[in-house]
């Protein structure tokens, strides 16, 4: 299988991303395509011990940066990265794409490039959310692709939501909540009033309403919101995650005997730290748009970056595309929404 | 000073309740209206000493509980102890009132009672959430009064958080910040991107849009959103804190040598729970009605309940109606947003 890698995306671009494709190749046996500046990447493969590995370059000149406003810089750069990665993409000559920078970029390319998924009104960004279940985690759609979102589109959200998480995460039957303000139907804004009874009136195992905290307490197996909220959520999720640990040491470095305990805890503090760690899942799936396209966190490292062409290996692997497609077309969501529930 | 608390709110009520006005009364130097009903109270003080404190009870034979559609309930229950509470501001027999109950409810209750502050158009419910700054929190609204905002709404709501951390917290020339997806100002929801040039335009010190990341790391004293967005972020805050602590449990619980080293460091843990603790500051007060009205989190413990009433206090004392009210007319924020603005 082949993998597209932006090694020109993130912060940490090239190195990181370099570094992660010998990486990933190694482990997971994949053909990692480095798509990007030629002379840039050959100076960080110099590096790595690649013997034996296939980690051809597929020369890219432009680079779209993070600040760049993503539908300009798209349109203007036709051999960007993300642009010339996506085109591999649509052209079959890679299995999936995966990158770590500008986000909006990375929408607009694979909008642009791919398009959508046949019925499908918006694609949307997700992520895995770290939770106390059993199982670690749960799948959190849109967090940012739509900043402002109708009801159909929360409703579809939902289906591929439920078809990740079934397919990909090997979730039975995923308990399917909507991110709001209480659990009662009354609650919520208008746009959580009107799509609740479009998931009650469809085929998903739709548990109710969710509120934040029951996110982490790990209620729903697929949480769907719209892309401001999922979007301020997990960024606030991530502060606030930064803020105690940062407070806690401030705490500890304050109490001489405290600094003695935490050493002697150190083993509990990594196991935690592992297991709230973004890195380990790398990235999230952009999904509704036609082609497995991987967005990882900006300040992604290598190790992030390996994780997320995992992830993109997993999705190609399921055909998730095809999965949504007929999915799609099984459960009548592709209709106008308020047609196909009465 | 007379702080009127409903002794019927909270899940723990009328105990936790009763309990904190003993406390407050005590501390404060306060008389601390019970409104309730007396029964309940009476068998509830009988609990404490209350020599030589001002505990008067105020009959209210309803209550507004927990699950009730909050204007239903204020209309029906004329006797219920937040209507009861809400009169007495409003005659002026209370200098604020106290609630632990069904917020939806005190928020029906204060509009039908106390009306809204001339040119105020949306109340605002808000919270102390901590952060990293010196100070330790930032000023946080709306978190649930208002789940669909107005541009103007968002406008007025970051004036009285002005005047609220300027005047009741201390803060000098508060930095305000508005909650939203990206820094830029093409970033964020429709809503956002109509309420950044109102603020820009404001005399407030607009410091632009932060994230949800920005929030715990400190970067503004007061930070705007709409309700549904802010009850999002604050139980998703909530639940994340908890997650923190129970999965450092588990790992700490499975190592020996862990269980050790955290009782060594046990100092240090309780000193960032006092830091991280809603308790502290007990309640958030409801902006933008024509009277001190203050809701604590229904989950409220005596202590907590008693901090909610030093807030009161503090805000009576402080007369930040009469503020917010001064603020308004100066600013000339209730005009219509845009024609303030230009």
């Amino acid at each position: 299988m082949k993998i597209a890698l932006d090694a020109m995306g993130g912060d940490h671009a090239p190195a990181a991303a370099v570094h992660a494709a010998v990486w990933a190749a190694r482990d997971f046996g994949l053909t990692v395509q480095l798509v990007g500046q030629s002379a840039a990447i050959e100076a960080e493969l110099a590096h790595h011990k690649t013997a034996g590995l296939d980690l051809p370059i597929i020369p890219a000149s432009q680079v779209i940066e993070m600040h760049e406003h993503p539908a300009t810089a798209v349109k203007s750069k036709k051999d960007a990265s993300m642009v010339v990665g996506m085109n591999l993409v649509k052209r079959g000559e890679s299995a999936a794409f995966v990158s770590a920078g500008n986000s909006g970029g990375v929408l607009a390319a694979a909008l642009f490039g791919l398009g959508r998924i046949k019925g499908i009104k918006r694609p949307a960004l997700s992520v895995i959310f770290p939770n106390t279940s059993p199982q670690g985690y749960c799948f959190l759609l849109d967090v940012g692709a739509n900043t402002d979102a109708r009801p159909e589109y929360l409703l579809q959200f939902a289906l591929m939501g439920h078809h990740y998480a079934s397919e990909v995460l090997n979730m039975a039957n995923p308990r399917i909540g909507l991110l709001s303000t209480g659990e009662e139907e009354d609650k919520g804004s208008m746009l959580v009033q009107e799509v609740t009874p479009l998931l009650k009136a469809s085929p998903l195992n739709f548990i109710g309403n969710v509120e934040g905290k029951d996110v982490p307490a790990g209620l729903a197996d697929v949480v769907v919101t719209d892309g401001f909220t999922g979007n301020v959520f997990i960024k606030g999720a991530e502060g606030v995650a930064s803020m105690i640990v940062k407070q806690l040491e401030r705490e500890i470095k304050a109490r001489p005997l405290a600094v003695l305990g935490a050493l002697l805890a150190r083993p509990a503090f990594r196991a935690l730290k592992a297991r709230l760690d973004y890195r380990e899942y790398g990235g999230g799936p952009l999904l509704g748009v036609n082609g497995v396209v991987i967005i990882a966190h900006g300040r992604s490292d290598a190790y992030a970056i390996r994780n997320a062409i995992r992830v993109a290996k997993q999705a190609a692997e399921k055909n998730i595309v095809g999965v949504i497609e007929r999915g799609l077309n099984e459960s009548a969501i592709d209709q106008p929404a308020r047609e196909a529930v009465g």
